[in-house]
């Protein structure tokens, strides 16, 4: 219930944040690609909120012990333009699904581990955003280092959030170890600190 | 078309703005339901924009003379905190689609207004901001004295810009007009106050 709470609010203040970064959209066509994916986010936090809600536990409850960790990620990494909310979208995301991708793996019950295999699915954010990221990247190359070093913040906040989390909630951390030992961790942060290195790459950026 | 395209773009901001007031929300149950009714809008504004595309209508053309207004309206209208945020989705929601269904009466293709009809059903809005915010001037009676004057704020703002279109924009002032006369346009603007005075006194506030 704590991997569907965090879950749960990761989707909420993914879809909360992205309609907000539109704002920052130099054209209407893509305020509304922004704006489909945070509607795609709402759409798989609602099913996160039904079915825990069909399980018989509140969703706020279960969602509660995230809301500071999740707002303290977003509120240390605001988007000061378009491409580093597109970069956030890109790089945040990515690496919050190949988290819960990992994760998911271990959830013993068949119906909550396809249900968060479903909500993981690409809403087409990655390659809209690597698009417009290379366009900018090919017009002002300067840009290009600027965006880099945004993606490595953006990590980082990522991992103290995360630790935080993993420290304060024990069922979580159990999860992750109970398939074996601390190992697994290590591995984990591995695979996906080598996917984000992937995805960087894929702009032709230094992780 | 510039009926349609105002009203796109019009759904769009509303989804942005309300999704983006979410983070304002003192709890996250107050998140969910204001991000229920930004997606709710951002549904009307899909319906919208393929209703156009299917008429081979490109919506981003329809939507551009109303770009600057719409957004003109909401960056001189920030709610600096929730109650204002509330305010601003039921008074500003209200007086759109007061606008709207009457400018609606008038359009002669069947299935266009009816589907002007169907994306101005009530998502919510009113009745969540009316609970709310009669809570909080139960609680805390001086604050409705603010809230009124942020209304009429609103209400001056909004006729600002809704004046600037219809000086611009001959279609839609035709469209106004076509059905008789100038006396048209005083009985309109005399509904929407009227019906703004209404909505305010459910609030317990002077309009």
């Amino acid at each position: 219930m704590d991997l569907l709470g965090v879950l749960a609010y990761g989707e909420l203040t993914a879809f909360e944040r992205l309609a907000s970064d539109a704002q920052l959209a130099p054209t209407v066509a893509d305020k509304v690609a922004l704006g489909s994916m945070a509607n795609a986010e709402f759409g798989h936090f609602k099913q996160l909120h039904d079915h825990l809600v069909a399980r018989d536990v509140d969703p706020f409850e279960a969602m509660a012990p995230f809301v500071e960790p999740l707002d303290a990620f977003h509120d240390s990494t605001q988007p000061s333009d378009w491409y580093e909310g597109l970069i956030k979208a890109y790089v945040g995301d990515g690496m919050a699904t190949d988290f819960y991708r990992e994760v998911s793996t271990y959830v013993k019950d068949d119906e909550t581990r396809s249900l968060i295999q479903s909500v993981l699915k690409d809403t087409g954010q990655a390659e809209f955003a690597v698009a417009r990221v290379k366009e900018i990247i090919a017009e002002e190359p300067s840009v290009g280092g600027r965006l880099a070093l945004w993606a490595r913040r953006l990590v980082g906040e990522a991992l103290i959030q995360a630790q935080q989390v993993a420290v304060e909630r024990d069922a979580l951390l159990e999860l992750l170890v109970g398939s074996g030992d601390l190992a697994g961790i290590t591995r984990l942060l591995k695979s996906i600190t080598d996917k984000h290195t992937d995805r960087m790459a894929l702009l032709g950026l230094q992780a």
